[in-house]
């Protein structure tokens, strides 16, 4: 089997926070919304259901763990989880912090218009925050 | 603690299928997508990170029965899964079979359109083809 590569696309528009047990945990390049991804690092796998056992259980600790910090630190109105792929097959699970106010509610977060990327400093600044409220 | 009771928007875009051993599983009323909802029995429960983690652990397994069922009845090119709830606030995962060829390819299906109600027996016979691969 391969090693396991990033997909470019996600390396592009995202960066990283840390590695997980399982997964690369990365903040999208979108100051719109506190929007995190969880790639785990397991070659040629696009579903959650061919992870194995084992890997979902873990991955699903990391979804919770991740979706605390988030809503903790954000106070969000409505976390957001969804593992789509229908762009980036690489499996990657995404876990994004809602708000009624914000540029696409109530409608998801995906395709709805162009990123806006963060000034400087700011992505690491929402991630120091993220990280004191229990992400990492 | 109240009793549980089905969001009556839930009820209303959707068709029951079975009760599993955590959720009411249910068919939208949408032939464009074969999308099917888990819909937990725990009342006044918004998130997955607010079930207890053993309910967690119920519903992932009911999302990996529903996903393979749902995989190997239809051939679909992906899975979508997704948490959202900025509408209707009962917690609620949706299990999407997608296609390259689908009304909203290749972006998500909410927010996607109106729906497109099954003909008569045509939602029954999903069903039983979803059935006969395992879905419950």
């Amino acid at each position: 089997m391969p090693d396991f590569q990033l997909d470019p696309r996600i390396a592009s528009d995202s960066v990283p926070v840390t590695a997980l047990a399982l997964s690369d945990l990365r903040l999208m390049k979108d100051r719109r919304f506190p929007w995190l991804i969880l790639v785990p690092r397991r070659p040629a796998v696009a579903e959650i259901i061919d992870l194995s056992g084992a890997d979902r259980a873990v991955l699903l600790g990391e979804m919770v763990q991740v979706s605390g910090a988030l809503r903790a630190a954000t106070g969000c109105d409505k976390l957001n989880i969804g593992a789509l792929g229908n762009i980036v097959r690489q499996l990657h699970v995404h876990v994004v912090a809602r708000f009624e106010s914000d540029a696409a509610w109530p409608g998801p977060v995906w395709g709805s218009g162009a990123a806006i990327p963060y000034a400087p400093g700011e992505a690491e600044r929402l991630i120091a925050r993220l990280t004191a409220a229990g992400l990492v």
